[in-house]
């Protein structure tokens, strides 16, 4: 790993950790910091250069305060002279999938981020751990929790580290949500509702593929909405029944176009929920407490975020989420402390997942295994 | 029935029905009134003198075009006289659960409103119906389908009129969302999700008791939301799955707290809902279009619902919620015209009813009868 020129003031503008960036601001009245490596910055290799990569992720690793863009890999080769110019990466740094083993003697590599298709992240994420890399893998994890459970080990096994990429657990307002939950500042949460989904364009996509996907809009939207019911309680669901609808068989022939279903917590919480590939304005939770209510409107969007309690409305500073789950991930690697997404995170998720699945073909209420 | 005096004004000042009072305004070109009985108010005999008679129903007979109160039926003496001096009421048309049969007698009773505990409504719409009397029963129609099924088949055997207390189904906010729906102006809806609950208070009330209630939350409230969802699609559910929780053992003893359920409809719509009677502020339906969404919340309260679609907020002129049912009903009698909340309305209720209950029981996903 290189050491790579941050300054001090580009450190602390960042909004990544206030309670960090107050004390150096104050003339480091941290006498032993623990986070040694604040010049630091880890480099990053994005793994599928699609929608997502580009639009998102690219731009985040150029705002972050500890990552940066460092190596590629892509099977398109029209795309590689295009981001080597626009990131200025060298030859050297460029793969492709037949050539990808070979990034284990990149030096600036540091972390590689998975954000390929969902039935490709097991194998890319074992064989980037196997080159002796961290893993970034976005979500979800894998298409099956069998998969989740071999990355973890594999991570495991080559010391490196792995993570999710759960963006809005790093969202200011869904921090300020769970904040709330978790302090009950409006009492217990006694039920939530959460959806989220949207009009799927492109009928080649994908996201569309069974074998690619692994699902359809849950398993790409509905994710979120289970990771907030998740994350406001801090408890697994234990009962999951489920339904689903298939309104146009044609586009929707091999993945799932919209599903319902309802989660039961130890607690004694219900939730209720809901996905759809098939409209657009469905994007968010609300959380019923005992003296008022939680909700976000919209929830799970890259910007723009709404939050609103029984208490009024809370605003707080927006940040680039991707760059703020980089560089998340990057203080783990550098601090050598657990990740909140780990593996571990992404593998609860899954085994929802196939519950729900599971609830659709046996129209029963399952018990989610652990 | 007894003529019994309005004079026109007081007819046109009412909002009933704004095409009639249009037309009488403008100088009477209604050439052949089909609404030939346009000064009549009918007889009521109020049946259960508990909190929903004394403040919603009472007060609202008194502010219909078309009913007054004549006669009241209680099993508690004290209530007798204070009813009788405030409302008017002679002796002879006071009756008590034990006198009831005699109410056949009574020329001032047109309609018997039955607003007794659940498991009392079908052995008192028969009775009615055996009296010669036309029935408004408050929902839940009846404990079971079987129930409301005999009870139809009473007041169709006495050839008197069967109606069942949804307010909400003349409610100007729902009647408009229920328009947009229909007509597709923001196009098909896709997906509802709805809503009805609140903390119930005194723990010995009958709403807690299963042999007066039938059920807990979702016979009482949730019902609200079932409705929605079938009144804003013109369907009726075919498959059905739920869960429930019981937070409050003691409280909760022989009632339902909260359930979520699902529904499926055989346009393919899923509906995702929830009641319950351990918490407050849940009281809306979200109905997510091909282009937006239409909304209510507060849904189901009896006055200040707010509605909100896609397009903007929606504003209506408010009416006393009972009134214009009981005025909607007596026109039905009048003019001998059918009316939409029949027996047959309260029937599939009480069928989805009865398909989350089983759900709950079975764990499986179960298949409305119909």
């Amino acid at each position: 790993m290189k050491q790579l020129s941050t300054n001090r003031r580009d450190f602390i503008s960042t909004t990544v950790s206030a309670g960090v960036a107050a004390g150096l601001a104050q003339g480091g009245f941290f006498s032993a910091p623990t986070y040694a490596n604040e010049n630091k910055k880890l480099g990053f290799a994005l793994v599928g250069l699609g929608g997502l990569a580009t639009n998102q992720i690219a731009p985040g690793l150029l705002t972050s305060a500890h990552c940066k863009l460092t190596a590629i890999v892509t099977g398109t080769p029209e795309k590689e002279k295009k981001w080597a110019d626009k990131y200025g990466i060298g030859r050297d740094h460029i793969y492709n999938y037949e050539s990808f083993d070979k990034i284990a003697s990149d030096d600036s590599v540091d972390v590689i981020y998975i954000v390929l298709p969902n039935s490709m992240h097991a194998e890319y994420t074992i064989r980037a751990a196997k080159a002796g890399k961290h893993v970034l893998c976005e979500k979800p994890m894998a298409n099956t929790a069998a998969d989740c459970r071999d990355m973890i080990a594999a991570c495991k096994a080559a010391d490196r580290k792995l993570a999710v990429g759960y963006r809005c657990q790093y969202e200011p307002l869904h921090l300020k949500s769970m904040e709330m939950a978790h302090n009950k500042e409006l009492g217990a949460i006694k039920m939530i509702e959460a959806g989220f989904g949207f009009k799927i364009g492109d009928p080649t996509q994908w996201r569309l593929k069974k074998k690619l996907a692994g699902g359809g809009a849950l398993m790409d939207v509905g994710i979120y909405a289970l990771q907030a019911c998740r994350c406001l309680l801090r408890e697994e669901p234990t009962m999951i029944t489920a339904q689903e609808t298939k309104t146009d068989a044609v586009k929707f022939a091999e993945v799932d176009e919209s599903i319902t279903w309802l989660m039961k917590f130890p607690s004694g919480v219900l939730a209720y929920c809901s996905t759809s590939y098939n409209f657009n304005g469905l994007n968010r939770f609300n959380a019923f407490t005992e003296n008022g209510f939680i909700r976000m409107d919209p929830a799970y969007s890259y910007t723009n975020n709404r939050m609103e309690t029984s208490k009024g409305k809370v605003e707080l500073p927006q940040q680039d989420q991707f760059a703020t789950e980089m560089d998340e991930f990057a203080k783990c690697i550098l601090e050598n402390k657990p990740s909140k997404v780990a593996g571990e995170e992404g593998l609860k998720d899954l085994l929802a997942i196939e519950a729900i699945y599971k609830s659709m073909e046996t129209r029963t209420t399952v018990t989610v295994q652990s």
